[in-house]
């Protein structure tokens, strides 16, 4: 059974060339970074060309690239890093937060559980005070709520670019000018999570005015176990996994180099011309796909916002429907689907980013996210709108007998 | 130029049969390991192999492995990750130590940075009292030395196998009995870091009398980036990194599956018979190297004692000669070594563990470190050593030179 895989927002394919690029640095080229000698300095120029690149992709400096081994890494480095800077007395560059008893972070109610974990434990450890701001209905953040959010002791405001369930695009480059204006009275640091966003959107740090931006190279066709942070210039951010003084003495650690330079030949790809026909195509195909679902499956309603919305994410819900037997049955068929983060498999509880938007917990139980990729095709949504329909038609005939028994036990 | 590599305890070039254990895991197998779909699984079942096969070279349990992105972050998971659990209230296995106000940690002054700076970082924070156990002259960690530094409020006891400088190796199993009779008593928790000790030295945890144990696969000819620990079932320990549900809830962020099926292979080859042949030639390579450079070069000392010792290390120290000087000469010769610990390059801090056994400041710069493989050639240590001669008489020619000079215009 030739099998298709619709989860390319857990985890992507690593692209041949990327693999390519990575592999002499395994065991010809596999010199410490740190090192010295010609070993050490030609793994140590491969990270240096890595890091180039990446800068470049966000127009921002070599300097102000932070490897780390994923977006979860870079996502706790940003919440305690910057709390932890703020602590540190000798931090000159903090001299007017000094007073703040307790610093106040700014946050989003459907951000990946990592930002989300990392606030709730400093506020537990009394750290920070946070505030979760819901997004609306359609899954986007607006504005004049973060506007109204901020406070005097307001030092951090952390909002992803794209959500990872249901692909919504959040305004950052608005909130960006918000957070330049807000600024002239007192620092305000501005963290986005851009690991969804990468593939498709500008993610130019001055154009959207972030200090901060995380992201994993596993989401666009680099390998798992790398990730970076990008660090503007003067941001108060310390090291949180402590050791050597690899990465600007921000991240410890012996250099991923094989994984470093994987990312770099990802990232640089996606300035192709060919990355931006492909991100048209995949477009072409989401449309297409959120179309005939709605229009031949009843009772099945889109998540979020369609139009400012990732080009590849579609997230449903299906009345009646059950989102884990959904994706068994469906991968029975060969069709590899998610309810939502693989970050939470397993885990019972409904989504937390569909109970933000307004759904009831029963809804939030039942969702399918579909997340294309470069090598889907029309004939893969085709096979999968088809075989959807028809394991929603028996699940909800198999619970429709399962209630008509329920009711004829019950008279 | 054949390059000679006298550099395997900064890392090791991956085995190939480690890269294609690997090389599926990029492109092909390119599942989330958490997914629940069969690109998920087949990653999952990987991810398990390899936890199997590390788990069982320790003697472990595989839920008592927990992969991370390597030591560093292992031993920042130790340190942060006990006195997190500790502090968190609701974890009834930590009730005897309810009472005590600032738990206390015993480590030695000659750890690894990662550990050394986790420790001075919670002692800084007021989270921890430490005590650094110094070694002795010969850079051994006395069993008594720890058995006096146990305190009432003792919880961890955390010292390296194998320094990674000098390659002493410590009596962990004498002190693993000296804490099972202290445990009698209160509970108290024993971590060793054997980074530098799995290639040679026996690692069951249960002769070891270990609760945690840290490594990574790079010094293992695996790849960079990924790294394990062990965590005794029981041991208070509870996850830094934020986020997902991943390894048991102890760290977060997507499986690198690549890497810890490379882990995997890595750690799987070290029990072959071919391993422990390798090992008896390194040995004998080390001996005639040491032998060799202390007969033909005058004024030359071995830091570290020489009979408790990993096979590979050599350490030495040469009278009037500034270490960095000569690794960059012998590196023009094609030579990689280096003065101590990769993570440290480019500090201009003497090595702590030459200070600890005793060294003044001004030796302590001019170590030298030779750490040998399985590559090593007994070609490749004539070279190595005839060079080196060369260097050194040559180094002190313009030293003695610019002594001559400096009593001539004092005069």
């Amino acid at each position: 059974m030739k099998r298709i895989y619709l989860d390319y927002g857990a985890t992507t394919p690593v692209e041949k060339k990327v693999l390519k690029a990575m592999l002499p640095y395994f065991s010809e080229k596999y010199g410490n970074a740190m090192s010295l000698h010609s070993f050490g300095r030609e793994a140590n120029e491969a990270v240096e060309k890595a890091r180039k690149r990446t800068a470049d992709f966000f127009g921002a400096k070599p300097e102000e690239i932070i490897f780390t081994s994923g977006a979860t890494e870079s996502n706790n480095l940003v919440i305690k890093g910057v709390l932890k800077a703020l602590r540190a007395s000798d931090l000159r560059l903090l001299e007017p937060h000094r007073s703040i008893k307790k610093p106040h972070i700014i946050t989003t109610a459907f951000e990946h559980h990592c930002v989300l974990d990392a606030c709730k434990s400093a506020e537990k450890k009394g750290l920070a005070e946070i505030t979760f701001v819901k997004p609306n209905k359609e899954g986007l953040i607006e504005v004049e709520d973060i506007e109204k959010a901020i406070k005097p002791n307001t030092i951090l405001v952390s909002i992803m670019y794209v959500n990872n369930e249901i692909g919504t695009v959040q305004p950052i480059g608005e909130i960006g000018k918000l957070i330049k204006k807000a600024t002239k009275l007192k620092k305000l640091i501005f963290h986005t999570d851009a690991t969804q966003a990468i593939n498709y959107f500008d993610c130019d740090v001055n154009k959207l005015g972030v200090d901060l931006l995380s992201m994993s190279a596993h989401k666009i066709y680099g390998p798992k176990g790398i990730g970076a942070l990008y660090v503007r210039k003067g941001t108060p951010i310390v090291k949180v996994q402590d050791g050597g003084d690899q990465e600007f003495s921000k991240r410890a650690g012996t250099h991923n180099v094989p994984g470093i330079v994987g990312l770099g030949e990802a990232i640089f790809l996606l300035k192709n011309k060919e990355s931006r026909i492909k991100n048209k195509e995949i477009l072409e195909l989401r449309n297409y796909l959120i179309k005939k679902v709605l229009k031949e499956i009843p009772d099945a309603r889109l998540n979020g916002f369609k139009k400012f919305r990732s080009p590849n994410n579609a997230n449903f819900i299906f009345k009646n429907i059950e989102g884990e037997s959904l994706i068994l049955m469906l991968d029975k068929e060969g069709i590899a689907a998610s309810t939502g983060s693989a970050c939470s498999t397993g885990s019972l509880q409904p989504s937390h980013v569909l109970l933000s938007i307004g759904l009831k917990p029963e809804e939030a139980h039942g969702s399918l996210r579909l997340t294309l990729g470069k090598y889907t095709t029309k004939k893969d949504i085709e096979i999968t709108v088809n075989k959807l329909k028809k394991i929603i038609f028996s699940l909800r005939k198999i619970s429709g007998k399962v209630l008509d028994d329920y009711y004829l036990n019950k008279s």
